[in-house]
């Protein structure tokens, strides 16, 4: 058979490779050269030279390994630098925001999370702080380290194209064009990525938190809305512009309460943080204190917290198992408030789901509370900003021999 | 540049190459040789290899493209040969059961459907008529041509696996392996693949019908029950075990009528056949032809008909906002019963959706009918039938000459 009709171009092939290479590293950590020939597939001598490619550009280093015990030659440890290649993720939640420098291979080298007030604040405000924020993360031990992407996670609806906001209710947003205002800020020539934060949220807890290894996977989190992230098949499900996964805004009750987006009786005026205030009997606009003295009292055995909790946990079940009718996921992933009190609704929750959802799907599901905690949205702001450097490493490696090229 | 660090085996590229033909040729077509390699990327002797290959399989033939206008030397137009590999292709619905020989390239060479009472059969009636319904299909022009697979589409939850279905309300079926029955009935060693009716109508309009060239749809198919077929970034979405889609159990009323699930209010109940003809006077078990006469009558300008397509619109509308905010979807396409009632609840389902849609996804997406009809199920389940072959179309073809291969 000659060359030609294999196809595919050799370098077509060599990017999918090493980005497959990349990847691999990036999610596991260190992995010696055979366990990369089992992962990727790839051969033996395919791994070597690609391997190499990389260690030209200082993105890994290999290493020995620990030759005891095993038989044979020990295979080469390959370890990426996260010195070498880091993104920079900057969030915007409700009560906070937050910037941190993460290297590659998921290392968090510096983060810094202040408080913000719940008032609105202009879009160029919000920026600027954040832009602070970032410019105060301690600078690496290397200087010449790369900058290659930017995560912005943002408690809106964001476009994924440009990072366009078209609403960010908790903000007071309408049509901000984020992307564009962070880029000015940073005055960095790095591709800016924005997405919503609970589809971040989902995106890091499936690459290393609790959905870990998990291909189909609901990521349900609760603030002052309701967000959340979708895993169809391994895979971030954003739809046709990055606007889906709004799970809090599906209609559970047509008779129930107005919606601050419009509609009526959306999912999150029976399970967002102002439902378990006013259950709870508590100010609705108590904001964070309110929620920690509502926990508090449900630890304490209140019985009218737990009433409330009681309230709280049958509509997130009617909810969720619509959900799990619609997905058939494996995991869902309860996050921000939902994780916190999943011990005081857990048990009329799942109730619920053996009531309402198909037995079949039912039975597939489980329920876990986030592992990442507040900071899962931050961290999966980074996996967004690696992905350009993930899917294609090409771009950051030296300019290869020509000649040998042409050999090929 | 060593042949070894491009890295992949060749076979698997061989593979993955002509599997990119095939699906385009399938999905398309006849094209020349000149659009094959626009469509994969392929080079030119690459597309000539791998089409010699499908010659020698008899799997498609080559014809001089019409010289007429074009300069230079025209493209030879590879045409595929539905004859030489078909699947059958089987369907369970609510009141029919159908079959069809359909050759690849989706030419439909013979389709029989027959009306079934929709009293509750035991599985194995069903299966005995639907084995007699595909021995009566027209055989083809040539007797040796290869029978691909089956594929079997069922009002059920079906599991992707194995064609076990665990639950069909509407046959009154439960843990019945499918896929194991219609086997042993056909006498056929060709795999046999099972799933849920709605999924596969979404297939086939987003391959052949009102979604081609979408990549998020959603399928919303209105029958007795609700059935929903949904398709992210081109794939369709099944879930962990292919039980997902079920879009007629998200609640959407709480305190609504008791669904055949064992749920309350889920949306079925709210727009399924039995609510449309209550609301529209006719008994509820009336079936088809309780559905024809209301169509008639709100043909005719009946208000009180009219009225219950007002509230069947308000229903539908209020589910699909719901499935909007959470898929961000294109298109969706109403199939069943809802593209018959489209014209008679477009306006209110539309002015729901206006009003209970976030406004970034709502004026993304657009309402159509289902353009394939009552045979949209049926011609899905060819569709996947055929994924075997379209997947590693090598196994079909002749062994290649081995001193050849080894000197690649």
């Amino acid at each position: 058979m000659s060359r030609g009709s294999v196809g595919q171009r050799s370098e077509t092939v060599r990017r999918a490779n090493l980005s497959a290479i990349l990847r691999e590293l990036h999610a596991s950590g260190p992995l010696s050269r055979s366990e990369l020939v089992a992962r990727t597939g790839l051969t033996r001598s395919a791994i070597r030279a690609l391997i190499g490619e990389f260690v030209a550009a200082d993105l890994v280093g290999e290493e020995r390994a620990d030759p005891l015990g095993a038989p044979g030659r020990p295979s080469p440890v390959v370890r990426l630098n996260p010195q070498r290649a880091f993104v920079i993720a900057l969030e915007i939640a409700v009560d906070s925001l937050a910037a941190a420098r993460v290297g590659l291979g998921g290392q968090v080298l510096d983060l810094r999370r202040v408080d913000r007030p719940r008032r609105h604040f202009a879009p160029e405000e919000i920026v600027a702080d954040l832009a602070r924020l970032a410019a105060g993360l301690r600078q690496g031990r290397r200087a010449d380290g790369d900058l290659m992407g930017v995560g912005v996670a943002v408690v809106g609806v964001a476009r994924r194209s440009d990072g366009f906001v078209s609403t960010a209710p908790n903000l007071g947003w309408h049509n901000v064009p984020l992307g564009d205002r962070v880029r000015a800020a940073l005055g960095s020539a790095a591709p800016i990525s924005v997405a919503n934060e609970a589809d971040l949220g989902a995106l890091a807890e499936a690459r290393r938190g609790a959905a870990r290894g998990s291909d189909d996977v609901l990521f349900v989190s609760g603030e002052v809305g309701v967000g959340g992230g979708i895993i169809v098949d391994g895979k971030p499900m954003s739809g046709v512009a990055g606007y889906g996964g709004e799970v809090g805004h599906i209609a559970v009750n047509p008779d129930g309460r107005p919606c601050r987006c419009g509609s009526i009786g959306c999912w999150e005026t029976e399970v967002g943080e102002g439902a378990l205030l006013l259950r709870a009997g508590h100010p609705v606009d108590g904001g964070r204190a309110a929620v920690d003295a509502v926990l508090l009292e449900a630890a304490a055995g209140s019985s009218g917290t737990l009433d409330a909790m009681e309230a709280i946990g049958h509509w997130l079940g009617i909810g969720l198992a619509s959900l799990v009718n619609v997905f058939n996921p494996r995991l869902i992933v309860l996050g921000g408030l939902f994780g916190r009190i999943h011990p005081f609704v857990r048990e009329r929750l799942e109730a619920e789901l053996d009531r309402r959802a198909l037995p079949a799907s039912r039975e597939l599901v489980r329920i876990v509370p986030a592992s990442l905690g507040v900071d899962a949205p931050l961290l999966g702001a980074a996996e967004l900003a690696f992905e350009p450097l993930l899917a294609d490493p090409s771009h950051w490696l030296p300019p290869r021999d020509l000649l040998v090229l042409a050999s090929a």
